[in-house]
């Protein structure tokens, strides 16, 4: 056994709270040993010396290096002590506290056992009920429909299907966004997340000078009440865009800043280091908030709370939720989710953000990594099928379970470049990029345009206005595995991602039926045999050729 | 190099801040890789991809298993962005979130550097300012010394001298608490910590009745008044044991709920699960207290801010920490150390304690793992000296080294048999104990009566009364040993510990001087030069015989 592949951590991702007696294990060991069995051999924290029970753990993910053994145990006394045995060449290890060993003196536990000390209900992972079932579409407000033609314009400088600047200004609005309802609908999409629409003097509103009113240029408020309203009519979610790390120097706040300094009463609002202001990047035009501050989070809470209360919004994309205090977020989880559990709080983190995924902070984060991961495989050609596994396994491993089925995963966003573009507009690796999305774990979430084949590069071009195409191939890919997603036996399945020569399978197993994805990206071809295609691509006779892919329902 | 061994956590004791422009980073590699240098790779994080900082990271530890490398970076931009070079036989790997690579694309670092998002002020990891030059003495009050003769001791049931029962009581108190200062000061104790004090019907009174009232049997809120001052005139902390937890049946809330049921304000405060109420251990009488619920915390709480506002108390031990749900003590820490920061809260958790070690629960805890090192060394005859310096330097990787400063280490306590009982009276290991313990990266914590050669097994034998012996070799050696800690050059150096053939090496290492700890535990004999010997045990023309040591003194 390669001892230095060994790992655990207690209340982590390899140990955590699904309810008030399940508790999840997950242990690591190299993914090359010889391993029989592996159990976790637990008690109850003041009777484990004497009476031990034992389960067994299965292989639940294998990356390149590691392989993941998990399983959840069902607890009478919630005060957990255990320790995992091991079993290699038919002889039994026990890894503890004190590492690996060929014996363990169960009579000395208290001082070096593993332990969940006790289940508090704030212990617990607790999920946000739709996100599983849910397709998400992210909406750059101001290019993805105007709708609202009496509007002051003389703001708008961009032509509809123009080049963007930073500068650009090209009309959409929140009755844009209502009149396009039924089109999402139709698409499959039911949670849509909007970029800021407070008021603000960009195009981005990244820069709010005035949370509690809605930019002149995007709506007013009886707008957004009716865009909230029409879209939980066709059952779909709305979450609003939290910028809570900074905010414009034309806040007011800011503003008396300027004018009294330390005198004003919001000078400690506003982050300082060495004397100067802290800003966003390095733009001295967005002050940071001083966001460990009390009265900083008073006032943030009190917004978050707002838009919940009087606008029925679901939830919230947290800004640059990574330079924002900790403390902060766990009050702003605990006083949101007081008002609905189901009230959704996803972080823009774009690395491992275990620190804010452990159940006392975001429900999820935007997936990045598994943006990098699709790149990698599809644009830039450094990842094969194997390696595309490896890596996706790789990140369901950085977090519990329940977290993984929450996670917002993205091919691209108003920050990054179109995935189309990235991949040279090759629709068949599109097709498979798309099928990945869907397929993996966790809650796909669309760019706008991305199902109309819209290109562009870095910011602002990413920004282009919404052009519609519902004739192409991704649009009715999309269409399709929406409403598959959609099906409770689908979105509740088990899932697994594993690889063998040349075939990466992504497997959703249910209870009525398995869904598998195969994918083959060549050179060459590579046998599959489908037991009930829904949907393929390059696959004939049983046989995978470069970029093809079979949806494949296998009936129980 | 070994890939498996590699491990690296953003945010964790692999990764923290320790003031507003600092950032400590630990990467851990295999010991046994022929590493030439490791490097940090570092920068802002919006200039990372095209400007590039580099540190070396120093050897820190060795334990059976990995080398841990440090270093600590002052940071201009606080946003930090890095990846680590590994420099192994002339050729240099990059290791990144995405595992290590034979190059880096720093183009697209955004999506897979580490990082450090931001240091906010709750970011860092605070120390309380003395513990670090602190000896401290565990008292358990019943047993300690009594020094009310006017009280009413009915209830005393025990001759002091005899063994305790379950049942038992001395007739120890406040009282006697004061009238040892003078003795414990000789000894060299400048930090005191209390078993429970308030109100309660057993004899160790972890079973409280009435938070708000000193146990009758210990003196009153007057004797608690003249017990600090009198303490901190001698430049003793006062620590007290915050029994948090669970509570007494006794206690009004519980008799409240008892009598009233469903309909009792108070029937929330307490942990029910499948319809019964939880308790301590199997301890029907002392119910759980729900500390998720708000009530609850502003209850408790507010016991534990008043006996630092109204008695001037230094700081909690808090019982049976582990168990208490952490949003209690993330609130518990924020209002308690706003009266001060250095208010100390030290945890019982004898397991790896991670979650409440990162700067925003407690300052450190008990540390039962140094314990059963010691005991595998000392007692059980399991590890050797490479074994116990690899098992201690094991311990320090678990933490943040301002945690490891902090750490409350201790040869045994009111829950484990006595340490001299452990090594069956042998006072050559005793003194190998006590060096160690006085030399290792934290704090020492004597029971009382470990000065004394108090002899005992498990509860209740380990409470027996106290029974003074100034005359050994051990009290000698903790004199010297507590005088040489409370030198600031000791205090403030830095520690290191390594091991080489049969001997045993920890240093501190100093500004004016060096001091090392030479050990050989034996058999036989092994060569040690000492410079300038300040103490010494079996150490006779620069060689060290069975269970030797030398404290050294090397000048600069």
């Amino acid at each position: 056994m390669n001892e230095h592949a060994l790992f655990h951590r207690p209340e982590s991702e390899y140990a955590y709270a699904i309810s008030q007696n399940e508790v999840t294990l997950r242990l690591r060991l190299d993914r090359g040993d010889a391993i029989d069995a592996v159990y976790v051999v637990y008690g109850g924290k003041y009777e484990f010396y004497g009476k031990q029970s034992r389960q067994a753990m299965e292989l639940r993910f294998v990356d390149r290096l590691f392989a993941y053994y998990e399983t959840t145990l069902r607890l009478k006394d919630v005060r957990l002590t255990y320790v995992f045995e091991i079993v290699e060449h038919g002889k039994a290890w026990t890894f503890s506290e004190d590492g690996l060993g060929e014996s363990y003196d169960y009579h000395l536990n208290f001082y070096n056992c593993f332990q969940f000390p006790y289940i508090n209900e704030s212990s617990i992972i607790s999920k946000v009920s739709y996100l599983q079932n849910s397709v998400f579409y992210e909406v750059f407000v101001d290019r993805f429909a105007r709708g609202d033609y009496q509007k002051d314009d003389s703001y708008i400088n961009m032509k509809w299907g123009g080049k963007p600047t930073p500068k650009s200004f090209a009309g959409g609005d929140l009755e844009g966004i209502i009149s396009k309802i039924p089109y999402l609908r139709k698409l499959g999409v039911n949670g849509i997340y909007l970029t800021p629409i407070f008021s603000s003097v960009s195009n981005h509103k990244y820069d709010i000078s005035d949370y509690y009113q809605i930019d002149r240029q995007f709506g007013t408020e009886e707008t957004l009440h009716r865009l909230v309203e029409t879209a939980h009519q066709a059952g779909m979610k709305v979450l609003l865009d939290a910028v809570f790390n900074h905010v414009s120097e034309n806040h007011p706040f800011f503003q008396d800043v300027k004018k009294n300094g330390e005198r004003s009463p919001y000078f400690h609002y506003f982050k300082r280091r060495n004397g100067a202001f802290e800003c966003f990047s390095v733009c001295k035009y967005m002050p940071k908030w001083d966001t460990d501050n009390h009265a900083v989070q008073d006032y943030l809470i009190g917004i978050g709370k707002h838009y919940i209360q009087e606008f029925d919004i679901d939830g919230w994309r947290l800004d640059v939720s990574d330079e924002v205090s900790h403390p902060f977020w766990k009050r702003f989880r605990r006083e949101t989710k007081a008002l609905g559990k189901d009230i959704a709080l996803i972080g823009e983190n774009w690395h491992n953000a275990h620190p804010a995924l452990e159940g006392d902070e975001f429900d999820s984060i935007m997936n990045y990594a598994f943006t990098k991961a699709l790149l990698d495989f599809l644009a830039f050609d450094t990842l094969d099928e194997k390696g595309l596994s490896e890596r996706l396994n790789g990140l369901l491993a950085r977090n519990a379970e329940p977290i993984n089925q929450m996670m917002l995963n993205l091919l691209d966003s108003h920050d990054t470049n179109r995935f189309y573009s990235e991949i040279r507009k090759d629709m068949d690796r599109y097709l498979v990029a798309l099928a990945i999305l869907f397929f993996y774990e966790g809650v796909p979430c669309l760019y706008y345009g991305d199902e109309a084949l819209m290109e562009g590069g870095y910011d602002p071009d990413s920004r282009r206005g919404f052009r519609p195409d519902t004739k192409n191939e991704a649009f009715s890919l999309i269409r399709f595995l929406s409403r598959m997603r959609k099906r409770g036996d689908f979105a509740s399945a088990r899932f697994l991602m594993s690889s063998s020569d040349g075939l990466l399978l992504l497997e959703r197993r249910g209870t009525k039926a398995d869904y598998v994805l195969a994918v083959h990206k060549g050179p060459g071809e590579v046998a599959y045999e489908a037991k009930e295609v829904l949907w393929s691509a390059h696959y004939r006779e049983n046989r995978l050729g470069s970029f093809g892919f079979v949806v494949d329902r296998r009936r129980k």
